[in-house]
């Protein structure tokens, strides 16, 4: 078989895309990467939706496509396909808890803060920065305290969020974590188990090369 | 084997109990059913948090637990665990397209509209309910115009959302457009896919008797 080709639509501050990185880095996967900038609102562009008529990232594209679309749906096709290491346990209630702790930061935290939500805020809503920032490190920071009562409290943690390997659920806890520290400046000291993990997380090369801020297309001094 | 028992917590108009319910129902897996008044707040009770420390549902003990948690895990634990009728198509692509459609519902559109969020708006953002209304009709609209997109622009789309049996994508689907029209009043003329397949899918015994409107803890004449 040949091997096959991959090509990643992201951008260096999104989240989602950070997961993919990690999960791509994981897996031993090279992808080209191609940055659409978020900021600029390239996402909008007609080219782009050809791509993904969400104007959202990531985009995934294995060879020629049609490319795949939201970030666990690439995960989980990256685990399916790529199987070693596995990103999720083998028995059927663990792979629930990691999933159901991944969605947590996926599916509760994260879309609260997503760009478009964010002009919604400012552009409808009106809401000054302060305000902005309030509603977004509020979301990030719930969402953290949820993972952390499952981490806190549940026999399965070990050094990372299920056992002693990676999971989907750490790539989705570091992406929030950050999010955390570096976007919204979150008082993270209820967070003891997630920041924990989150530092033996970061000692893996596959996340901190992943890291938004090291990306090729992040300015040189973020502001985020 | 001893037959496994299943206890779900949930509530009437939630959508995420919703799609527990069908896939359960799709799988003929029968469940005690404990209902937590979301609307008297009854999930922030300990007892209830003791459960699920998020304090939302569902939650679904299987035997003894420890309870599942988070719908879409719960939907992927299902599928592995009663794999007859398959919930998700057999090859990755078409599972991460199936899984793609399921996240734009359940982690673009539906955390917008959840009741703590719902509650943010009105006593942080002091927004009166013609805008919050607003709110909720605008991203439960956004998420199914996307859906569209795919459903609409897409050779895999058949009966329903992937091929011609109904996947965790139809049971997502299912939520979001009951929500649109029976919660939140959206124009959904732009959604013809999306609402020949909904009318699909309700066809099928499992989506119309676990619909909201039609559990035993919902009142006689639903407000919403």
């Amino acid at each position: 078989m040949a091997e096959r080709k991959y090509r990643l639509y992201g951008f260096w501050r999104s989240l989602a895309t950070y997961r993919v990185r990690v999960a791509l880095a994981l897996k031993g996967v090279a992808a080209e990467q191609v940055s659409i900038n978020l900021l600029q609102g390239r996402q909008h562009d007609a080219e782009y939706k050809a791509v993904n008529p969400q104007a959202v990232v990531p985009a995934l594209y294995v060879d020629a496509g049609p490319p795949l679309f939201q970030s666990m749906a690439i995960l989980e096709y990256l685990d399916e396909t790529h199987p070693k290491p596995p990103l999720l346990p083998a028995d059927p209630r663990g792979r629930a808890r990691v999933r159901g702790i991944a969605q947590i930061a996926v599916a509760d935290g994260h879309p609260l803060v997503v760009p478009r939500v964010r002009a919604y805020l400012e552009k409808e809503l009106k809401l000054d920065e302060p305000a902005r920032n309030r509603w977004c490190a509020h979301w990030t920071l719930k969402a953290l305290e949820a993972i952390e009562a499952h981490l806190a409290g549940e026999r399965e943690t070990g050094r990372y969020c299920h056992g002693d390997a990676p999971t989907l659920a750490d790539i989705c806890l570091a992406a929030q974590v950050f999010a955390a520290v570096a976007y919204f400046g979150c008082d993270v000291k209820a967070l003891p188990t997630c920041m924990r993990i989150y530092g033996e997380c970061l000692k893996l090369e596959a996340f901190d090369k992943s890291q938004p801020h090291k990306q090729p297309d992040a300015p040189a001094n973020p502001t985020h």
